[in-house]
């Protein structure tokens, strides 16, 4: 942190303590625009960056201090920025406050990213801040960048949702895909978890385990549904049904669609091609080539295969990326760049250590 | 071995150096009414099991030297009964000649599970011995099993057909899947790719991994395909995309449908538990329960789960089993069982270790 | 469970939920010569099972009700051999009762393995019931397996101590061994540390770490000296640092001890190959072979290897086993057999599944 | 690589294709000073460096052409510096040419890091470069890095070996150590067995897998031997038990060392922390954290970790790290700065991403 510029961005990192607040402080550590100038947490308030994440005993930020939660002044006095990184319906709580201090914030939970009548069926609450809510931007910089750049407050979209929107919005918006219900099968490592300790997420039961799970209610469905029709402009229903696999980082997400007439494996590749032609972190493979999720662990790249089936006319596209980066902390990273009328990359690793 | 009979069945494990065959000699040489009489190899004949396998080097059988393949003739005079584990297109050149001099042949390999025309597309060969093909029984023994009793050639099943034909099969039956292609979405562990190394397969390249395979082309296509009409008498095309994840055993197979008018979670899950409510192997789970492929492995049982989305009316039918025992060995085993006249499940493991 | 004979030893399992107690139910509900007749639990009380563990659903004992662990009259009651898995301090507060009842008692966890002495030290409790300590039995059969025929209490040997003493116990007695402590480095899989969950042992923090625990003042160090004093007559001070490693089952510890001037790896093979020669579960390896604890997941049996360094004149045993089976639950059973008068390897796996 | 300077020097990678190799390509395509102007490569040569390493597709040296490694005037010709990455043996054939013309080499084999008389027995071969061979220096930057920076031929050392010689070295030389030998216990994921494939290193028969190999005459043992007395100037055998555990990256060395007299838990990790203040890369814990090898993935970072345990006086120094970055390529790097004469830590990560 020697060569500050004297101009930088502070930011926030409200919910330091989990797996993506961790990601988070460790990514925004390295970013030469910004300073961290406030951490907080729940229970962990008191305690050090360095000791609530060992891996950060290294990081110029190791000794700064975690604060509560539950004070919004002190977080918009300290910060331009702020990142939301608190359970599911805690955000909808806090946020209003430094928005109202005129505060931009990046929610990563799912508080602002369905419309209010959403709330009370897929995540069991009523939305306090509904006006707010009315005014997020969904953060997917590939396809809303521009409404990103100027908006106060985002929402980071969800894991599973970024590789399914990313895949499909452009195929939809080429007429590639017929009418009928869109079946998304999810894979993701167990860190999706988040790090809160539970049986189930044990080394002894998930090593060697693969297994459904929260099927098939996951709350991540309407989330595809309302990303795509504001990405694409489509109103598609999809079925979602996600799995857990031995592995700590990492979702891949295989969409069954119907093709439409004429759609071929030669079309979809193109399309998907020329769509993320100058975007620097969808990679979208050749013929042939299939995805691997372990080439996009701890970098901000999705990786894209699309394929067509004839014998079924279906139309299969697979998007992999790491949950804990263009899934959640790096995604963030990308639209407070754009937030901030940053380079949009800047930050943000791109080409993964192997293996 | 102490409690031997005196007549007991004679049987060969040709191809015993790969990870089912081994599989298949640790099981057999527990089973009380079988004596292993002849093991044969590839490149591993003249060594001994015990060499071969260091796992089976306190097995009774571990001083048995593993004798070359190519002489059909000592097959047939060691042996009443033998299970093929060759590579696909190796049994079809074998069998004829085993089948020929009286000999029960189980073949774990894909060379009778499919019709002659579909070969040369699925296999790259053509089939030397379509006459045996034609008498082949396909070795499913909760749907075919009176067949199987009876037959000579029995084709044991893939380790992903099993899963997909036993959870969709009664549903056909009670007209509770509608018109349209199945999607089917596989998880497989790293042992369906066999022992041969490659370097995809390799610790490194694998552990971390989670990614697509040989999609939409696999060869368990057509055999679902082909399954579902033995068994249920439908017709239905088959989309299949299977995905390597980071584990050793076990297959866990997604299978989504298009839901008929009277399909609900409730009918679905009952039609299941009917159907397999005498089965030993086939545990048919409660609504919302979820599979777990870990309570299956080293143990012929599979577990079935089902549900209906009603908002896509999908209906959704999950299998997991081991793919070397129920998707393999066992289920070879359990075939025998129901050719030689003896009880269904000797042998056989129910229960799993666990964790 | 259909051959039952009338005169079947009647057992209880007192604290059933845990990973042992649930190999330990499902070893002995395939034991022909004894009935489960009371399973206990804590928290878990009032439950099946079933219920408790998900893999025994298919299990005889699915149904049957863990019953609470606080009424000892009701224990000794039901059966005449009860298996203690309480955790630590828990069984010598509650065998006393049963012992006094007239039962027999295998206690699975350390209250019954050191002198009275050293359990404010090593457990950080006072003993509360030193009379029965100074009767308790080592429960290493190999070693000490005519006490243990003969004992009413037998405290089952910790997970490292077992392959430790088995592997250095007979080249003691041969002299093969010089003066000087001995030092042992454990490597073992997470189900060491038990179902409680932790955020250590949560997937998330254990993939992909290795790294030590408790050292250098890890409980098992007494139980190393002291068993070595036990089956070998020797007193020797160990110094154990156990490492956690990312898989589910198995331990391995590597021991350094001085070799004596006659050592060689010739000789110190050929030694341990001769003590355990008609031993059903103990399998030394050939100059040259490396253990390796895959082999020996969910059976009881344990691999041995040694050799010595001439540099550095250093004897080095490697000893590897499961340590949920022969490291607990199988020994555990091994133990029972033997204070029963029942063939010692009844209903213990000997042969490994593989891969 | 925009903004490249105009003098940046000129670097080659011979043996790219493996991993050493392409974390080294990675890791140097982000470093600002220097440009990679030659990748060479076996059996590979002729295709791109994103063929051969997918994880470098999104590169931007992704379309470079790896060339053969045959023609040693080729490489000076485009490089200052030579980074040899091939198989034990090749180097010492090749670096001589190289060195000839004028080119700083960097070998990463164990080519140039013992005396000439050890290679028949340690490496079977006899040295053809001896007079290379006594002018290389053994890189281990935190301890010899005055002779580094004036070097033209660094011998990068071995994985095992840094840790150890980092924490055993300052401890020696503060008279903490007492006479007799060390043993050093070792665990290391499984790409430290390289690229190559091997049914051993198979992702079916490493998962679950925890085994020693190569003991006692691994080639890392004289390795240690030597750079100790290089870096502290003591004469002390080693003997060294390496095993395999199931996980990808990362080595973690438990050394038991005789404690001297005036040695405790508290002066050891003085020592060591004094030893390393400065550095960039060790991190020495404080009394009674224990170190955890998943903290230094990717990074070049080295965890040190020591305590004394008076029972046995034994000293026990454990250290982690990444093989493939502070064991290979990272520490590579380190010299390459050190003999440019650039800031040591350029472009070396230090801190890990987490979990």
């Amino acid at each position: 942190m020697t060569d500050t510029p004297s101009a930088r961005y502070r930011v926030a990192v409200v919910g330091a303590s989990g797996y993506a607040g961790g990601e988070l402080v460790r990514l925004l550590s390295q970013h030469p625009a910004v300073e961290v100038t406030f951490l907080g947490a729940g229970s962990s308030a008191g305690r050090t960056l360095g000791e609530v994440h060992p891996n950060l005993a290294s990081s110029p930020l190791a000794s700064m201090q975690l604060r509560p939660v539950d004070d919004p002044a002190a977080v918009s006095a300290a910060a331009e920025l702020a990142f939301c990184c608190l359970p599911h319906g805690a955000s909808s709580s806090l946020a209003p406050s430094l928005l109202d201090d005129g505060a931009k914030v990046i929610d990563l939970a799912g508080d602002f990213r369905l419309e209010a009548g959403d709330y009370p069926e897929w995540y069991g609450f009523e939305h306090p801040a509904q006006g707010w809510l009315s005014k997020a931007v969904y953060g997917l910089p590939e396809l809303l960048g521009e409404q990103i750049a100027g908006a106060q407050l985002v929402a980071n979209p969800g894991c599973f949702p970024t590789p399914v929107v990313l895949g499909l919005a452009p195929l939809f918006g080429a007429g590639l895909i017929g009418e009928g219900p869109i079946r998304v099968d999810g894979k993701t490592g167990v860190s999706g978890a988040g790090r809160a300790t539970s049986e189930s997420t044990s080394f002894s039961a998930s090593d060697g385990s693969i297994r459904p799970y929260r099927a098939p209610l996951h709350q991540h469905t309407p989330e595809m549904e309302r990303a795509l029709e504001l990405a694409a402009g489509v109103s598609s229903a999809v079925v979602f049904v996600p799995h857990l696999v031995p592995t700590v980082r990492g979702v891949v997400a295989t969409c069954y669609a119907p093709a439409s007439a004429g759609a071929s494996t030669e079309t979809v590749v193109r399309c998907l091609q020329q769509a993320y032609s100058g975007e620097p972190f969808v990679r979208v493979l050749e013929l042939g080539e299939m995805v691997d999720v372990k080439r996009t662990i701890a970098t901000n790249t999705v990786e894209l295969q699309a394929f067509v089936d004839p014998r079924t006319t279906t139309l299969v596209v697979i998007g992999a990326l790491d949950n804990l980066i263009k899934g959640a902390a790096g995604q963030a990273i990308q639209n407070m760049n754009l937030m901030l009328g940053l380079e949009v990359s800047t930050a943000l690793p791109k080409v993964a250590a192997y293996p």
